[in-house]
Order: C-alpha cells, then sequence, then structure tokens
C-alpha cells in the first residue's frame, strides 16, 4: 500500500509499505478524513521523536473500517470512526493511574507514527479498536469530526486543567488550532474575559469568534506586562500555554496571579531546559501550579467532544481553512501546516 | 424606617423598625433593586425558619452604600452595590474550612431574616462589607445585577457542584430561575445535551435559550424514564436538583448513570426525611454522589458573576419577566412569587 | 468440578459444576485462600441478587494460577495471584468515565457469583486477567494477602472518599472488617481523633490498634448525639458509614459537620427507600455530600494495597480471627460469617 | 523593648523598638516559645527579601496573650497560643479564592519580618489574632507546639499537595525539618515507601522514624537514577521538593513517573531562573504537574495540626535537637541553623 512517510529526518515523501496487521482486539481502516498537525512537521523537519526512515507520518483521521479483530465487539467493516490520535494501551498500569496518555512510558500512547505506522496512508492500524475509536455521528461533515482527534481533545484538555472558575480570567498563548480550541474550551469552562496572545489575522478572527475578548499581540510590547495592566496589576487567574518557544513558561508566569494554574498543552523543542521565573514564581511558593497533559484520547471522551458538535456547543469547521479532496493531496496540506501562511489555520484532506 | 416584615406566620406588611447600627466592618444601605425569592414565600407562608413577628423580609438586593464602619476600605457612601444574599462570617472557622455558606452552623451564613432584618426597607445593614459586597459595574442594568446576588449563584452552583465534564449529558430539575441559571450554568461548565424537567411555557422559553436541548414535561410520564428512555437506556452523567418535592431525590438518582453526581440546590420543605431509592442508588454503591451546598456569597464570587453579565457569556434579563419601580411595591412582587402564575419567572423592584 | 453454592435462596451447600472456560484475555485459577463474605450471606439469606440455584458463592480470593489465555502476558500457571473482588470489564465506557466498579451498569463488575460461578471452589475464572488480579509478593501471608481483595479495598475507599484532611476528626460507624479497614484508612489519611461506632469485644479491641481514639456504643445512648457531645457541639469532619440498617443515613447525617463529607461502603438491604434527615441535612443546603463508592478493583490498586502490607503501613492479620485448612472448611467458615458471634471479624480458609 | 534584628545584610544583632500597636482585631503577644527558620537565615545572609535594616527577625512562635484589640473574641490576655508563622489578611480577594498564603500578592501572608517586625522579641504584633492564632492545648510542650506553626503545616502541605494515593511510591528530596515533616505527611496520606534524599546521620535517624524506607545518598551517585533503579525503572508516583539549589526540579522531575505530581515547598534562591528538563517532562507533555505553596496558616489549620499531636499522629518532639531557655538565646539558636552540623535539626528556645 502506498503512504506518506518521513525518508529521512527533512525530508517526507511517498512510499510503499506492506498492509498493516490486524490483531484479535485491533481493526484496519481506510482514511475517510486526514489532517496534517503541526507535530507532523516536528517529526519530519525538528527531529522531535528522531530518525525513522520510511515510518508513515500522521495521526489525525476518521476512518472507514475495513477489517476488525476477533474480539472487537462494538465496529464492522464499513463504519465511519473517529480515530483517535493518542491510542492508549488499556491495559496498561498507568491507564489504571488514570493517565490514559502515558501508558508504557512518557507520551507512551502517542502510536501513530512514534511507534508505527501513521494514517496517512491507504489502510492504518488502530489498537484497541473497542477502546479507541468512537462511530462518527450520522450527518457530521468529515472536515469537522477530524478536527476532534487532536486539535479539540488537546486544546479543550489545556483549558480543562486550568482548573478555570466561572468568571475567571484566562489568558491562552498561541492561536494555532490548539490554542483557539484552548479558547473555546475556556468559554466552554465558564471564564469571563479571554486574552487571546497571537496576531496573525485569520486566527485572531476565530478567537474572537471563539469566545476571545482581548487579543494580546507581541508587536505591541511583553505580552505579559500587556495582561498585568490590562488586568489593573492582578493577572490572570488560568493561563493555557498552547504556542511558544523554550522560554514561554517566563511569560505564562508572570502574567498569572498568585494562585493560578499554568496548563501546558505546547510541545516544547529546540532547547534541553526549560527555564522558569524564579521571582515571579515565588522562588517556588507562589501557588502557581503547572499542569502538564497530552491529547486525551479513548472511546468516551471522542464520542462527548462529538456531541459538543452535535448540540450547537462549538464548531470547528471555522479552523478547516483549507480542505482538499484526495489522499494524495495530503503532501500539500503538510507542507501548508510547515509554511503557515497568515490565513492558514487547518487544512484538512477529505479522502472519500 | 419602613420595612416589608413577617407579620406572623402566614401573614406578611409593613412595619416601622428603628435604623439598623453599624458596626466598624459593616456598612448600611439604602435599595437599590430588589427582588422576592421563593425562600421569602416559604418563610412567611411555610414555617421554613420559624415564627419570627415583625422582622424584614429579603435578601436579594443591590444597595447604595450609605454608611461605613470604620474598618471597612473598599467602600464608601454613595457606592453602588452588589450584596451577597448569603453574608458569610469570613472570621468563622467553617470559612477556612472552605465552607462559607455554613458559617456558625447549617446556613449559618444566611443572615437577612433568618438572624436580621432582611433587605425589603428603607435601610439595610451587611456584615464584613469588604468580604461580602461587591461595586456594581458601571453600566449594569440593575435588573441583571440582582440576579447575581442569589438566582445566579445558586443555580449556577448547581451546576458546579455537579462535576459535569466537557461534553457531558446534563439533567435540570426544576425551571424556576434557580434551575434556569442551573441550565446556563451546566452549559457554561461545557454540557452537551441538557435535559430540563418542567412545563411552564415562558420558563421552557427561557430554558432553551439558556442550552436546554430537551424539555421534559411530567405531563408526558415519569419524568425520569422519559429521561433513559432518550438516553437509549444510559442516563445522564449528572442531574442538578433544582426543584420538587421530598420525594424528588427518588428521580434524581434514577435518571443518573451509575458513575454520576446529583447535585442539589433545591430548598427541600414538606417533610421530616427524604428518601433515595435503594436499588437504583445501587444499595448504596453506585457511584452516585449527592452533592449540596447553599448560595456562595463573598466579593470575589460576586465579582466574578458580574463579569459573566459585562462579557456576554450570561444574560439573566430574560429572567426578569416583571420589573416595578418603587420600593411600594415589594409586596406585589412578593405575592407574584408566591402565585406563580404562568408567565412569571422572576419580578424585580428597582427602588431608586 | 466441586463447588460451594446457592442451592436456593435460603440454602447453600457444595454442587458439581463443568470446568469454566478460558477465553483469550482470561485465567482460571484454583484457589491458594478464600474468605467468606457478608454480601456472600446477603445472597443466600438475604435475598441480594436473587434467586440463582447452583451458582457458586464467594468472591475474595486468591488463586493459583491454572491456565492463562492466548493474549495474557503478564501472568502463567503456576504464579500466586491476588484476585480482585471486583473484576471490572475495563473495555467499558464507565472504566474510561472512571467509574470501573460500574462497568455494565450499577455494581456491574461484581461478576463473581452476581454473574457467574464465584470462587469457593475446585477452579475459578478472572476475566481480563492482565488488568484485575496482581502478583502476590514473595513472603506475603496468604491470609493477610486475601484481605486485600475486598476488605482493605473497600475499606480503605470509604476512607479516601471521605475528604479527610489532615488532622480532621472522623467518625466510623460499624467494625466489622471493612468498619476496621476504614478506621485503619482513615488514619493513613491523617485524621487526628476517629470515633469508631460499634461494641463487640474483639473488633474493638481491633479498632483501636487500627487508630480509633473514641469507641462509640449504641448502649450508652443516640449515637450521633453521643459524638455531637464529645465535639462539643461540632459534629465531625467526615463520616464513614460501613454498617447499618436502612436508617443509618439518618444517623450519619446527624454527627456530621455543616460542610463534611458522608462516605459510604455499606451495602444496604432491608427496604425499598433509605431516608435523609431533612432539617440535620440543612434542608438539603448543609455542604453535608454523600459519597458513595464500589470496592476498587484493578491490578494497579491490588499492587499498592499489597505494597502498604510490605511497608508495614497496615497489618491485616489481626482481623483473621479464624484460620481453616482445606477448602471443604468454606461452609464452616460461611456459616460463622452469618453468625457474627462476638469474637469473629472474619474467618479465612487457605486452600493449599 | 528588645528584638534581635537584621542590622544590615549578613549581620544580625539586638536592637531596641518601639512596642507595637494593637488594631481592633489584632493581639500583642510575649514570646512563649520561638524557633529560627532556614528562612531567617535566608533573610539575613541570602537576601531573600531585600535589605531592611532594624527589622526584627523570626516567624515561628507560641505567644503569651499580653493585649487584644477591641474585636477579637476567642482570646485573652494570658491565654498560651499557637500563632501561624504565615498570618493572612482573611478580607483580601486571594483568601476567598483559597489562595490565603498569598493575601496582598506573592507570598502576601508573609507579614513577620517581610512586612513588620518578626517574633524575636519581647514582644510581636498578631493581624487578625481570631484568625490566625489557636488556643495551645493544655499540657502540651511548647516544643511540640511551636514545631506546628511552620515546619509542621508546610512539610505536610509539601505531602498533601503531592497528590498521594493509598500505597503510592513518594519520595523526599531534602531531609531538613520541613523534609522530615513532608515524610511524616507522606505517611500519613497513605504512601507505602518514601525514599527519603539525604544524607546527615541525625536526619537520617529521624527520616527513619518518620517513615522513610529508603535512604537515598547523594554520595552514592546521581539520587534520581538510584531511586528509578530501586523501582525497576518506574520512578515514583510523587515527589515533595523540600530542599536543594536552583536545579533540583532537573532531579525532581527525571524521578517522576509519567502521570505524577512534583509539589514544592522548597524556597529556591541562588538564580534568577529554575531549569526544567525537557525531555524528562516529556516536551511538557508527560503529566508530571508541578505543585507549589507557602506554608498554610489560619486557626483551623493550627488546630487541626496540634490534634495530630494531641492523638499521637505525629510527633515533633525528635526534631528539636537543640532546646534553649531565655530569649537572650536566639542568637545562639539561629547561628546554630545557620552553621546546620550534623546533628541539628531545629533548635528552639523556650522563653518562659
Amino acid at each position: 500500500m502506498k503512504g506518506y512517510a518521513m525518508i529521512k529526518l527533512g525530508e517526507a515523501g511517498w512510499v510503499n509499505k506492506i498492509m498493516p496487521k490486524c490483531g484479535p482486539r485491533d481493526c484496519i481502516c481506510r482514511p475517510l478524513a486526514l489532517a496534517p498537525c503541526t507535530s507532523d512537521v516536528h517529526v519530519v523537519w525538528e527531529n522531535a521523536i528522531g530518525e525513522l526512515p520510511g515510518r508513515i507520518l500522521g495521526h489525525e483521521a476518521l476512518g472507514i473500517v475495513d477489517e476488525v479483530g476477533s474480539e472487537v465487539k462494538l465496529f464492522k467493516p464499513g463504519d465511519r470512526v473517529i480515530v483517535g490520535a493518542i491510542t492508549p494501551n488499556w491495559d496498561n498500569e498507568a491507564a489504571q493511574r488514570g493517565f490514559s496518555s502515558q501508558t508504557g512510558g512518557i507520551m507512551g500512547a502517542y502510536e501513530f507514527t512514534a511507534k508505527k505506522d501513521g494514517t496517512f496512508a491507504e489502510y492504518f492500524h488502530v489498537n484497541q479498536a473497542d477502546n479507541n475509536m468512537a462511530m462518527l455521528p450520522d450527518g457530521m461533515d468529515p472536515v469537522a469530526g477530524v478536527m476532534i482527534t487532536d486539535m479539540m481533545t488537546t486544546g479543550f484538555m489545556g483549558a480543562e486543567n486550568a482548573g478555570i472558575q466561572l468568571g475567571a480570567d484566562v489568558a491562552v498563548i498561541g492561536i494555532g488550532p490548539v490554542g483557539l480550541c484552548a479558547i473555546g474550551g475556556a468559554k466552554m469552562r465558564g471564564a469571563s474575559r479571554i486574552f487571546a496572545v497571537g496576531s496573525r489575522p485569520t486566527p485572531v478572527k476565530v478567537a474572537k469568534m471563539y469566545g476571545a475578548t482581548d487579543i494580546i499581540d507581541y508587536h505591541n510590547g511583553d505580552t505579559a506586562q500587556q495582561i498585568i495592566d490590562a488586568t489593573d496589576g492582578a493577572g490572570v487567574d488560568a493561563v493555557v500555554v498552547a504556542g511558544g518557544g523554550p522560554d514561554i513558561l517566563m511569560d505564562a508566569i508572570k502574567m498569572a496571579k498568585a494562585g493560578s494554574k499554568i496548563s501546558n498543552c505546547n510541545f516544547f523543542s529546540g532547547a534541553d531546559t526549560l527555564p522558569l521565573p524564579r521571582l515571579d514564581w515565588g522562588s517556588g511558593m507562589a501557588n502557581k501550579d503547572i499542569i502538564t497533559g497530552l491529547c486525551p484520547g479513548g472511546r468516551v471522551r471522542l464520542e462527548r467532544l462529538a456531541k459538543l458538535i452535535t448540540y450547537g456547543r462549538f464548531d470547528p469547521m471555522p479552523m478547516a481553512t483549507h480542505v482538499f479532496h484526495g489522499l494524495d493531496h495530503i503532501e500539500e496540506a503538510l507542507l501548508m501546516m510547515k509554511k503557515k501562511a497568515g490565513d492558514v489555520i487547518k487544512p484538512v484532506v477529505i479522502c472519500e
């Protein structure tokens, strides 16, 4: 079968691979919709997970079930499904501890591309299908559905982990698709004022649509200070970090109140250590907690997020700035994600 | 001064009282806006807190500060303020334990009417003013502002205590103003599907406006069974009880999933004991937790809820079905609350 | 194979059954240690789960692995294992929601006896063995180990769910083995004063050993009032209900502070409804939350509890008042549990 | 009056000051017992809070009430009291937000020495006495009592914030008095295995007494790696940081499982930024949360911790390695704390 893969670090391209095998609890899907992720860009061009020649890229996908293992109970060939970008091994001890994204070690549930071929292929493999897929609701646009698999679940997690109280002031750093979902998530958790830190015009427009009340642009000076000034020196009750370089926690902690949460859903790269600001962090005693996580998966999560779309609580469509038709366009979509021109939020490829 | 009081159980009327005295941390306010509450009806006509002849009624109020004690730092005469219906004694041990509504015993922070004269008067007393009042934001309609003091904080608490996860299914029993706020609160915590149990047409209209997706009418049969059927036998992830008689927990527990929360913001009356259904409650082992609370007060809470209005997250105006002008109309408003005709949700009296 | 079963409601005895079958993720065990539970008594003599003629009793067991399914990775024949009394289906949606004891409906993870033959047999079946069993640590006395499977995990859950803060006052109602473990659990969560409600001399002795500071005997009057008096009218911060009839929540709520948790690990029987006291519960507004649960299972849980024994944090041996040798003694042990004479806490049967 | 003060950065000595004034909610105490803290050392010799010439040192004290303000209800002259090292302004918004140690900004409730004269004096001032003091229980040794004010509440907080589950593996970095209390706290929250990182013989002895099961000595190599090896590569469920330089979070995060909490109660100094290890932190996605806090105060907290001593749950006496009699000995005690010879844990000065 054909797949779009890392050829070597710094180079991606089409490869031919043998078909994946279906274990008793697994399934094999054909892609219904795919989306490239900034993580795919990190993998190929920023050495996020090492040299993996021939490894197929992609982890955001809706699928059409092609084959199911003997133990699969909930799905059958032909079903149209939402596939979690993160597919935990629910038998692992970390899942019982409540950390299903960490099954098998740090970020261990990140299987696509990191541990096996990803979703940018004619066929892809899903482990523990009953646990890691959900039915795509009838009538849901696949362009919307594919946003559930990573962008919504990750960005919403950013907001959920921030411990937002009703009426709280929240800052979201970064307005890529994850940041935009964090803004929507902050609104859905009951934030009142939402500061969005970013400047590209198309994302800014969507940020406002999703609930941002104040846009903070770094061109206007230190972003943390702008937020502190706008809140009369108080800072915010919660910060979601959804973008930024290795120093971004310096800003995040500065703009947060004593007694707050800094919730990270940013994949850090570019440095071996990440600095915290000692004084703004109260020398370790300011009750500014730093919460982290990785894209929550699982059937229940996927079903719930789908219902947010079904019942009109959140509309991911405005993020799909570019829609392609045909698996062959995945390269174009990925390069678009790499380049991230001003009007790009998220390209989607519909394969059917 | 003049006030509207319980004359005796079953009878309310105007009385003359001496002016309240202002302690060092307290303040005296004139009313800017008042609203009668179902609790006022319970007090006079249902013996909720006993025989209190001459005790002035009312606990929902915006005030104009008339006098401040020597230790008050944040307010001065002339300030227009939001006064919490519940005014905790923040020095009490229960406040440090995190239960500020229970300072001084069960529901001990319910001071207006229960422990001293209430707000339906030319002047009223607020204990620990710096802790229990917030500035009314410039430009906020007093009709909206007075909803913060009890309806919003109580109804939202109902939703907050229900542990709603993003995308969860929620049922709200009762669509009086507290139930309506619970619906709005459930939406603001990220519920997807929201079942509202009620039938009066005007509240039903507002329930939908606030986020209800399904209206469950008892005229169509057992309400719990209707919800179970509508969820294909699953039941809901959370129930907010915001109305109903002494048996209402029977329904609430029945309609809840194994693994859920039943959050009560209903004032129970009419029986000495309240039954739970043994089997639907899994003989005490179904992980159906019952969470309770009383109208959270405090300056920070009031400020945060005011910001939900300011930033357009919640609009209480549709609940104000009837607006009167002049303190003298408080009787008419109270009787309207007692009678609760089909189009009444909440009458408000603007006193200025 | 031979097993000890319900013959009909009100009668138990030995039966012959065909051997259980081992699915791909399951295993078959021979019993290493067994213990009868009050629940077994409820099943046979109090109609807890209906008429199940020929259904083998028992759910507390250590096992010796006899056969493993093709997908089992962590165990092999000959392993000595701790088997959870509750064996969730971890693929079920309730597990992903965080309620693994409720997989497949109310108390759905209670499989032994309720859904299939129990452990009082020459062989028994364990579903999802990798998820529901743990290795018995080398050198651990089987008499201690079998206490982990239900008594420790259930009683400790009672304490964990009670939200005990360091230094809190706690009451535990009931001093059967679950209540005793709740006392030990309350101590391990940091309670200071612990009231144990009970009177039988042997359990009273163990209650003190496990951390009870005050013994409350109903022979001396209303137990709730005794606790209120002993705390100068304050009541306790948390109550664990580990015994009592259908009215016991009346007492539990009365003895709890406004702002507290009542945590139930009692299996209620004997009435269709369970009354709550309206006034002591603040008419539903006293912040006296009622938390419930069912015996938490899972490999991680079992491993952690085993480590509490290994590292000397808790010693279950004093609860094993009677130890038998040989499967044949299970009847004698069960009848002892039924009769519960003054010196009986828990009989254990070692089968090897 | 006489007090022991910072003369200038790098120098401490006796000064004469005017008596503190008692506001309406405050009280003035004479010292009953005092203890120097590492923070006092930081203040004088490490520029922790700047140049404060003449500012009296000390924040750990039991007091004898000398004068009470007109609004004080719970105390009277002659009462023997426990005084919180941290004395929040409970009227401040941060207290209502649940962060009482941060009232008035970062570490704002740290008033002694930082904002006014401290406790090493013939008289000292306590703000909001009803909220910030507790009665010393009859018969409690003042040597034990003074440990409550900072060491116990801070170290226990470290354990409480670590989210320890029953049976969890915990590491405590640092075995000064705060670290020792964190060890005791970890045991009181139900940890099974407790790794204590430290090497001085006297503290090591107390660490074992308080529950440490494994002593990790940096002389034997990388401490994180030692713990990882001892847990077969798993790492621990929770880490309490109670000592270490600016790089200590590098170790703490390395030794923690994916899915864990790192709880800090260490006062960082010596660098402007504090590094986190990107890869061990899963590039920000390992669910290794970093929780912080500052010495919780308040009457309820002090009372509860006193009860842990009263009911024999924790004995602080072994930490009091040196006891002096007479206020004059405070200098000797402070210098002992500065020097920290091998057998010093905590010197105490009894003033009565």
